[in-house]
């Protein structure tokens, strides 16, 4: 179907108010978020308001999944709308890019960025890219070679010191403020602003240039992405918001985070968009549970956190918000980040090439139906092996390991198997009483393999690391 | 002060609207729900709409304890405003009254009940008593001889079979529907009215029952407490609930407690008494977890369940309702069940008799302020044996024992230390960092047990028991 057509069609069964212009999109990705880490999902003592109103007027999802178990694959696939495998953006062994590294994401992807901006979007992004680290020897990896018009932000982990300097050597001491160890480069496009940035100020300072990007851009459809830099660790918050919180250091970095996402959604209401804009709200993967009490989020009734494939590892917060089209409510809907891609460019009329696959669906009935999704497998993978897959309710783990630090993989010759909408915390394995349950989701799984042949990875550090 | 000269203060404190009539109070207590089990409270998959609505129109705590990890003790500092080992209401081997019990709440105690009827209220229980196994006999141990005016319920757990027969051995078998194990005698006051009822129809029953207590009564101050059946095991829904939860029967009874609830809300609403209504929700102690992934609940991001003194054990949902008075939003101030009576018995002008302590406070300033409580120690006991206890922020573990069924406590020479603002998994033991911590709590216990004397226990059972 022609775009021109795919966008009359797209605007008709909008609806007569929305006829009128194509949606904005805003995605806003918080890092190593954990799923029990806001106050609409549970936390006792962290304080979220702003997230609570927005999921009180939207859409909570309840079983929404990053697609990896780490940062850049995690990334990749929520801007190719692809597992990360397909790209050569994951690895068993480097797991994510660093500051060292040389590949990034390949040119021959389309990101979310380059299809809406095949439909007149204006497209930013501000915050964290961490799909390729962009040298004047390797422009293809600068986001503004992705499909952005507008970048403001750090190229990777805020805890990723390009430096030769020695890193602390206990996990807590991430925590340390000492500009020594993190000296963070913060960008405006090309043009490096600051080689040492205060990041105490970067949530502020994104949330500024966002509303600044929103303002200057109302006029027509925009695309926002913004990958905010915490609650990764290391922790900085703003005076106005440190020591603040009775969660601790953790609890103020949401606080402002929270008040970022009050302002953005303030900024829309006041120039008269919010009725003319999708924004999503989710994170990159599960929480750092083994950064200590204070500096780790948490996965809240979910089994382990980030670099895992237990739920804890990858399901995560999801708020979709779009005032007058989703109706307020909260679904157990099976939704993946994959899906986002899918699901705006149909709202934007874009047509997605048909030479290669997508692996996410558009969710248009989740969000503004109140309907689940008909859905195939859903696979967790960690880097590039397939450890667990999700069918309906059912989920079998064929290798499990622990969180990020865990050394060993353990192979089950007959998977695990757990009924997630009765056991969500992953503790009462019944494979025994199951058999045709596994049968069917191994089947299932064979059937995803043969459709998805993993690229060469990209993550391979060929510089030699002090470390 | 005299009961009338506070009555007029009281109504005075209350202003000008809420002085025409000292309010209802209506207390809905769930037996085994876990912290995590509601929607509000960030269960993925139940679903408690009215439950949900109730907290945000109302004030949802984060922070309230049951003052017991088990059912019979629970209930008597709820109805006691008082540690259950002031009146005898604990035992470390039987833990909770039983069919074959003699014992019950002392004649001596103050119920909840008698303080409210001193005012002119009418007073009702609808569900179970447990604290009192009554029989001609024993009529001392019956609701009515405790201060309430009518009575419709079971006198105890619904899993516990006067009869010989022999009993399921395996804790699953548990939620086998086989009337043959689970004889449930309903009573309607003194009146048997069936020897083993049909527990499916028993929310049902209970919900009509206060639907039309609350109509007849509606033109004076009157007294709810409605202390559920469910969601202990074994488990039982209506034909209209059962079979409707991914969840499992789990979740389909959770969705007809809410209903209850939504029932008992509307109720008020219809007879525009709601402005004139304090209603509170909670549990009597954290879930059964080790009950099976379909039936036993969930505590969420809290640690084991009931029957320990992790919080997980005994922190519960706390949803406190009252339009007009009650302003919408969440607290993590720290309550306790035992703070019900104080509090009712100011907003009721009760004047509490001075010849005894009570452990619990008036937490007005809570509910009608917004403000946190400035509180003593919080004990956690494990039957008479106090293990653990909060002080602020901080919580000590000096013995500590899984849930219900595990026989090994383990004492520590240098209790456990937590902070749970920040950590409220009990994840990070910090006591080696903070022995000032410790010391203070050490002494505020030291305290509290100089001013706690133990009663002779109620729960010694002195018939032969058949298992």
């Amino acid at each position: 179907m022609r775009p021109l057509l795919l966008a009359l069609l797209t605007a008709l069964s909008l609806g007569a108010s929305a006829a009128a212009r194509l949606p904005n999109v805003i995605i806003i990705f918080a890092d190593d978020l954990g799923y029990g880490d806001l106050g609409c999902y549970g936390h006792p003592t962290i304080r979220t308001p702003n997230l609570d109103r927005m999921a009180a007027e939207g859409l909570r999802l309840t079983q929404f999944y990053s697609a990896a178990e780490v940062c850049t694959p995690s990334r990749a696939a929520l801007m190719t709308g692809r597992y990360p495998v397909r790209s050569g953006m994951a690895h068993n062994q480097f797991r994510v890019l660093r500051a060292v590294s040389t590949g990034g994401l390949p040119q021959s992807e389309l990101t979310m960025a380059e299809a809406l901006k095949s439909s007149g979007y204006r497209t930013g992004i501000i915050g964290k890219w961490h799909l390729g680290v962009w040298a004047n020897d390797r422009p293809e990896h600068h986001p503004l070679n992705h499909g952005f018009d507008f970048h403001f932000g750090l190229m990777h982990s805020n805890d990723m010191n390009p430096s030769d300097k020695p890193k602390p050597k206990k996990a807590n001491a991430l925590v340390e403020q000492d500009p020594e160890w993190w000296n963070a480069a913060l960008y405006r496009g090309r043009e490096l602003l600051e080689p040492r940035t205060d990041q105490t100020q970067l949530t502020k300072r994104y949330t500024e240039e966002a509303v600044k990007f929103i303002d200057e851009n109302k006029a027509r459809p925009f695309f926002l992405y913004m990958p905010h830099t915490f609650p990764h660790t290391p922790l900085f918050a703003s005076e106005r918001f440190k020591g603040r919180s009775p969660r601790g250091i953790y609890g103020d970095v949401l606080a402002e985070l929270d008040w970022s996402v009050g302002e953005v959604l303030k900024a829309l209401k006041d120039r008269s968009i919010a009725d003319d804009t999708l924004v999503f709200f989710t994170s990159d993967n599960g929480p750092w549970t083994w950064m200590g009490a204070e500096t780790g989020g948490s996965a809240g009734l979910l089994r382990d956190g980030k670099g895992s494939t237990w739920e804890g590892g990858m399901r995560v917060p999801g708020i979709a918000w779009w005032p007058g089209r989703i109706k307020p409510g909260v679904s157990d809907a099976v939704m993946t980040t994959m899906d986002l891609l899918p699901t705006v460019a149909r709202l934007a009329a874009v047509e997605l090439p048909t030479d290669r696959p997508y692996d996410g669906q558009d969710a248009a009935t989740v969000l503004f139906e109140g309907k689940t999704l008909e859905r195939e497998v859903f696979c967790y993978y960690r880097g590039e092996d397939l450890f667990a897959a999700r069918l309906g309710d059912w989920k079998a783990h064929f290798i499990t390991q622990g969180s990020y630090g865990d050394p060993k993989p353990v192979k089950h010759e007959r998977p695990l198997l757990f009924n997630l909408a009765v056991d969500p915390s992953e503790a009462h394995d019944i494979g025994e009483q199951h058999p045709d349950v596994i049968k069917r989701i191994t089947a299932a799984v064979e059937a995803h393999r043969a459709r998805t042949p993993k690229a060469p990875s990209q993550l391979i550090e060929t510089v030699p690391v002090s470390k």
